[in-house]
């Protein structure tokens, strides 16, 4: 009985913290221009697997053409922005892992990152 | 008690690998403004739980007002920067998490986050 | 031999999901300057270890002077990166950890991290 205990006290102390709650996020993320580069700021994006996830998207940048995309292909998210016209996309991280976030209709511009830890 | 090694060998594997020396992580953080956007940059900043953080904040907005917040509320931390002149904050990072940073005196300002790991 | 089962099941229940196979990581990593700082983004890489990693360098900046570095010390990745000259690195993400990026011709500049996952 003893080992069973210390055996179950051990695999805890080695466990991960995450053993964690779902939450709400939300972002506010804005797509910038500098020097002829396009990039939607934050790039990094982090939450926990199971979190609900809101993301308002802000494009501003004055130069032609005057719609821009956000999408994180692998948890289907996407989204086209009228500049001047702020656009919110929701989700839940239903799986771990690092995941591109990409403008779907611009593959030049420059990239970004979700992150959904465990 | 071959069990009992085979059963340690076995959580050893599983186990994170984030038996970490807590560091000193040090970081510098710029206030950007983009078409009337206001974000710091890095917006991102990863530590590991235990480190401690100190983070110099550069506001060089030049639009009014001159004076920026930058806050974890999850961890207490909060400064006032005003225009030109830098500020350090100082702090442990003392629990695992994701932690919204914010500028507390202007909260449409864009946030940003403090990802706390094991 | 139950015991034994229900150890082994407790244990990959409160392992990581970690178990992750490597993969190729690319980003676009552009150099932007404002109002006097200059700082790389996205500021904030992250990959998982054993990844092969290719980060493209763009440096438009259009003030002195013309070049621009980029290197993650602890993993031995270094490069100068002339304006309007992009430039690309390589390397395997071998260790696990959070590795500080920096301009390694100009230590003022605005660093960023590279965050290696398990």
């Amino acid at each position: 009985m003893w080992k069973y205990v210390a055996i179950v006290t051990l695999c805890a102390a080695l466990a991960p913290a995450g053993m964690v709650v779902a939450e709400d996020r939300q972002f506010t993320v804005v797509n910038i221009e500098y020097e002829g580069s396009k990039i939607w700021v934050p790039s990094t994006l982090v939450v926990h697997k199971g979190d609900k996830v809101k993301i308002k998207l802000i494009n501003n940048v004055k130069s032609d053409p005057n719609q821009h995309g956000f999408a994180i292909p692998a948890l289907n998210v996407t989204a086209v922005v009228d500049r001047g016209e702020p656009k919110e996309v929701e989700f839940v991280a239903d799986k771990v892992g690092i995941f591109p976030t990409i403008c779907q209709l611009h593959p030049a511009h420059v990239g970004g990152q979700l992150v959904v830890l465990p």
